[in-house]
This record gives C-alpha cells, structure tokens and sequence, in this order.
C-alpha cells in the first residue's frame, strides 16, 4: 500500500539498476509500460475523477488495470513492469496492485497525453539500459486471449532486437469503427517474417464512409495503441520531432537518481506541450515502422456500447448487471448493482444506475456521455465528476 | 393523528348525527364520499403498497387526496366529508388530513370495488339522514378548475332535489382516450335544465377505433368517476340491482352504532362479491341516469404518461423534477427528486428515479408498469411492492 509518492522516481531507478545489471540474462531486456494516467470520462456516471475507467471492474471481477498486468505473467517481471499515473489516482491504482511497490509507479505531475508519457518512462529506463526495450501498453484494453497475445508480444520483441524499427500492433478490423485510428500496412514482404508488415500510413479516426472503405481494401488495421521499441530509439525520434518536449525530457533525465529530481520532474513536465505519440511520432517519422497483426480478441472497451458489444448476452440481447426486470425491452445494457432497475418498451439503451447517478443513454449516443459531463463542469455540479 | 381505528364507525355515527341534526339548514345535506383505499400500482415506483397515489404528491406540493379535500372548501363542510379507506393505508393518509376527526374515516376491511365502497357510506348517511345527497368523489383525480367544479355540483345538487336520478358528471373528451369508460347522453330535453342531459348509454373503455368514433360523433363524455345522488335512491338501486352485496350491507347498517359494530362490518364485508358502480349499478338502472357536463380541466391521473401529459413542459417539451441534464431529449418526464439523472438521445420516456428503484418506460407503454409489479409479486421481491 502506497502513503506517499516521494522518491518514487529514486526508488525506482535504483531498483532497476541493480535488478536488471543482476537479474537477468536475456540478450535485450524488456520492459512493460503502462499507461494508468487517463482520466476517462466515457464511462460516467461509474469513472469519476478518482476512478478512472482502468481501475473500475466492468468485466469481470478485477479492474481492466488488473488484467493488463496479469496479462504480463510470463512476459515481462515485476520488477521490469512501470505503471505510469498521476497523484490524484495513485492511490486506488495502486491498492490494485499489491504485488508491485513504490519502484513500479512513476508519477506523472499533469496530463501531457501519451508522447510524454512514454517519453517519462523512457528516459528511466534508458538510463539504467541502453539497451531496453519497452513494451507500451494502455491499462484499460481487453484482451480475450492471452497467450496470443503474449505470442505476438514475443514476435515483436525479437522484430526490435532484429532490425530496431518502431513497432506497433494492428488489430484485424471487425467492422468499420469511427472510433478508432487505423494503421495501413504494406504487402508481405521478403526480407520481413511473415505476419510482420510495413507500414504505409496512420489515419485518425475516420467517418463512416471512410471507414467502411478501409475495410474493403483489407489493408488497414485498427491501431491498438500498443508498441514495442527500444527506449533510445523512441527518444531519439522525439528529439528530432518533438524537439522542444525532448529538451524538457532531456533536464529531467539528467535529475534522475538525484535529490532536485521531483522538483525538476514538476517545474519540466508542466512545460511540455500535450501531444500523443501517433500524431507526435508514428504519423511524421522516417524510420522503419513496423506492424505486427493481433487477432487476440482486443477492444478498446472505449464506451459504454462497446463494453455492451464485447459482454455475453442474455434474454433478448440484454446484458443485465444487478437486479433487473424488463419487459418488451432488447438489446439493452442495464447496470444496476445497487437498486433494481425496470425497463419497458425500450430497445438499444444504455442504463447506468449508480447511488448518485442515473445515465439512460441510446446505444448510438455513447460518444455523448462525455457532453454530459461537459455540461455538469460548465454549471457547477462537482459532486457528479 | 389516528392511532387506531376502533370505534370509528360509532363515532362517525354519533358526531354526524348530532351535526345533522343541529347545525345545517338546508333543504337537503351533502354529504362528501371520498374513495381512498386505492392500491394503484399504475405510479409505481413511487407508489407503495402504503404510499398508494392519492397521497402522493405528484402535481405540486399537495397530494391529490389533500387537494380533493380542500377543492370542497365553502360546499360541503368538514363536518360532513366521509373519506374511505382501508386498515393499511388510514396512517398516512390520516395524517394528511389533520382537519378531519377520527369521525370523518370510514374502514373497509377488505377491498370490494366501488359499489360496496359506496353503499357503505350510504348505509351511513342514510342511518343519520333519510333524505341526505351523496358526492361520491375519486381521491386521485387532478381538477384544474375548482369554482367551475363547484358550480357544477351545485347544479347537481339542485338536480337530485328535483328529480331524484342518478347524476355522473361527464368530462368533454380531448382526445380518444382508450383508457376512460364513456357516457353516451342524449340531444337537451325540453324538461331538463340547460347542461344537463339524459344518459343513453355507458360504455366501457374502448379500442381506438371505437373511441376515434366516440369523439366524432359528439354525444359521448369521459366518464369521470364523480357521481351524486340520494343515498337512499342508491341502495334503493343496489337492492334491486346488487342484491347480495345489499343484503350485506344491510345486515352491517342494522350493527351501526352498536358494540358489535366493528366484528359484524368485519364479517360482512369481506363476504361481499367485488363489483364496480358502473358495471353493478350505472350500466344497468332502469332509474333515471342524468349526465352533467364538466368542463372544469379533469384528469384521472390514470398514469406517468398522463401525468406528462397534463404537467406545464419545460424546455425540449420535458418535464423534470429533481436534478437532470438532458441532451438530445425531447417530450420526457424524468422524476428524479434525489439523483442525478442524465438523458442522452432518447425521446418519450418516462424515467422514474427512486431510492430504491428506478423505472424508465416508452411513454406508449406507461399502462405496462402494472406489469412489472405483477413480476415482481411472481418472483417474490417484495421489497420493491
């Protein structure tokens, strides 16, 4: 259990330095980044400020955060495994997480969106090895089949040790999402293994229209936000592209190991420009991207509709959590552990019930909670965020 | 406050006996009949087995058996308002009425429909006054106008003391209600005063098509549920009519006034076959039927819908009571006193936000909330009753 966040940064560059110089003999060494920064507001009324959507439960018994670090056993240590948060969450992110300590968290002192953040765990972990690989993974993704997974992660890493491109994991789409980016691929070629492919383009979320013609030509896939590649390679593409970010990286990675260096860490960070690693990076750079193709049974869980999507259906296409009746009423997602909740005539809806909150959404709209709680910061009503 | 409810009977009898005979002067005396023992599962959540509808309130700050109540201020006294319930329900809707005396509360032991409920409050009136006039009145009916309804049962008054019929009070359809019984009334006589008319026929609640064929031919009325006549002509008509529940309720009025009184309404009551008045008596008297038309804003209330239907919109056509943000929402009623409740792309729905239970319903389907109590009685969740 996690008190304070002091020295963590200290913690766990020591840590590292003497695990990874002692521990193991691997030919490069891996290690897993997890980003539980978010602050996930498409799952309100149940994320909240302090319980962002990777620690909430909403399949099965333990948190999308819990998954993706038991989805590592095997696959990368403990030891080598950096959770990457903010103060305000560390507490219940942590509580989450017996089996890591202080040296596995590294603190985040405001939200910079994903470039900086991996650029933070980069820096740590470039110092203690040069040679370190990192295995960038989002904490709030299902992943149904685990060793695939894990197959797939392994395949990546020895493409890193190989030919030291940028690599990142590309889903096989299932139908013409416009809430995902996508990740154009090249043609097999020779000289790469097979199921590993070039990548032409990154597209940003698409229409319809246009989402529905990527997934006829069968040449793009849906970019899980997954990637694997050596720290110094990803922040020497940052000090090329995102120059002015890496400069701040750069003071903070000299403070590493010393006492100014949650300071530095705070009066640097705040500085960086937000920016994510795909439009920051993976769209403008030169360098040999790679795509492996991850057909483990992914999803994002980006919606409320979604989570309905991905969840075993019951009596007339319900998914019932809590005590429920329903009569004339399909396909309907009910969440209701609490109280009972009773549904007549309505199709397609979303039912959140909480202890303080009740969304009743369509299935369409779950991209609007957000305006939702756009619209109780805008009048005020904090004890609803 | 009503602690018990031993001895009512006697009390009602001496008090009004001695009222009757001592204070008012008119020609005849009205007695008020209150029908207050519903069950009214149609607003459940919000209605409870011990929280029936007419003590709700669900139009303003007042119940709607408050309102009916204080809507005879200035034409019937206090002294002779009689408002019936039953055991369960005489507590709280008691202690909404702290103007009325333990002799103003009539017990049924046992729910019977209306026509045992009515004749045993004629029973009553007619032990104390041979020639008393009965205002049988709904205890959950909304009325907008109160002078208009005044006026209108002033003018049935006159009516019973001059012809001595059966007098309804018809509402002007709005709209082909397929949930209202209707009167159908014959062109004006030559003999009858203006606005009042002789029944034809009355007619249970119809199918659409036959209600669109009501409204269009211009002689049929919504049956109110409001009726005034003699209490002696009425169980004149149950003899003939009713004779087994009259024969009860005769061996009943024989105990009023006596110690046995309580054991024998008790026995007797609950021997009593449930009929409704219309159905028993209304459809089927060859007596005199007069209807007066009353256009004074009625409503029965009869469902959440209905209760939409009457309350003032607010913006997007909602009405809202509690805390809500609406978006993309049209011609809702959301009742979420204590929560929050969000709405996102979902029209005519009914959402109804209780501590315990949450409803949320296609405003076409608000009939079919009878149905989810039916399957909550099924499985045995009382606790929701």
């Amino acid at each position: 259990m996690i008190r304070d966040n002091h020295d963590y940064d200290q913690y766990f560059f020591n840590t590292l330095t003497i695990i990874c110089k002692n521990k193991f003999n691997l030919s490069s060494k891996t290690y897993a980044v997890i980003m539980a920064g978010g602050a996930g507001t498409r799952f309100w009324p149940l994320s909240r400020r302090r319980m962002p959507k990777q620690v909430l439960s909403i399949i099965g018994t333990n948190s999308l955060l819990q998954d993706t670090t038991s989805r590592l056993e095997g696959l990368v240590p403990k030891e080598r495994t950096l959770v990457v948060t903010n103060r305000q969450q560390l507490k219940v992110v942590a509580s989450q997480q017996p089996d890591l300590g202080k040296e596995n968290f590294l603190i985040e002192p405001t939200p910079r969106n994903t470039a900086p953040c991996i650029g933070l765990a980069a820096i740590h972990i470039r110092k203690i090895d040069p040679d370190g690989i990192m295995l960038v993974l989002p904490s709030d993704h299902r992943i149904k089949n685990v060793p695939a997974f894990q197959d797939i992660v392994r395949r990546g890493i020895e493409v890193v040790e190989r030919f030291d491109p940028l690599v990142t994991i590309g889903i096989p789409p299932a139908r013409p999402e416009t809430g995902y980016g996508y990740i154009q691929f090249e043609p097999p070629g020779d000289k790469l293994p097979s199921g590993v492919h070039r990548v032409r383009a990154f597209a940003e979320k698409p229409n319809l229209e246009t989402a529905r013609r990527f997934i006829k030509s069968g040449d793009f896939y849906w970019n899980s936000g997954i990637f694997l590649w050596r720290a110094e390679r990803i922040l020497a593409e940052m000090e090329e592209h995102l120059p002015e970010q890496y400069h701040q990286l750069h003071q903070i990675e000299a403070a590493v190991g010393s006492p100014e260096f949650e300071q530095v860490l705070s009066n640097r960070y705040k500085r960086i420009r937000p920016i994510s690693i795909d439009y920051g990076i993976m769209e403008v750079s030169s360098a040999s991207i790679f795509m492996l193709a991850g057909d483990f049974g992914w999803s994002d869980v980006g919606s409320w509709d979604e989570l309905y999507r991905i969840s075993a259906k019951g009596r007339d296409g319900n998914v019932c959590v809590g005590e429920t009746v329903t009569i004339d009423a399909r396909n309907d997602y009910i969440y209701s552990p609490d109280k009972l909740t009773a549904v007549i005539g309505l199709n397609d809806i979303l039912v959140v019930n909480t202890h303080t909150t009740t969304l009743i959404c369509h299935r369409d709209r779950a991209q609007d909670v957000k305006a939702v709680v756009d619209e109780l910061r805008k009048t005020g009503r904090k004890k609803y965020l």
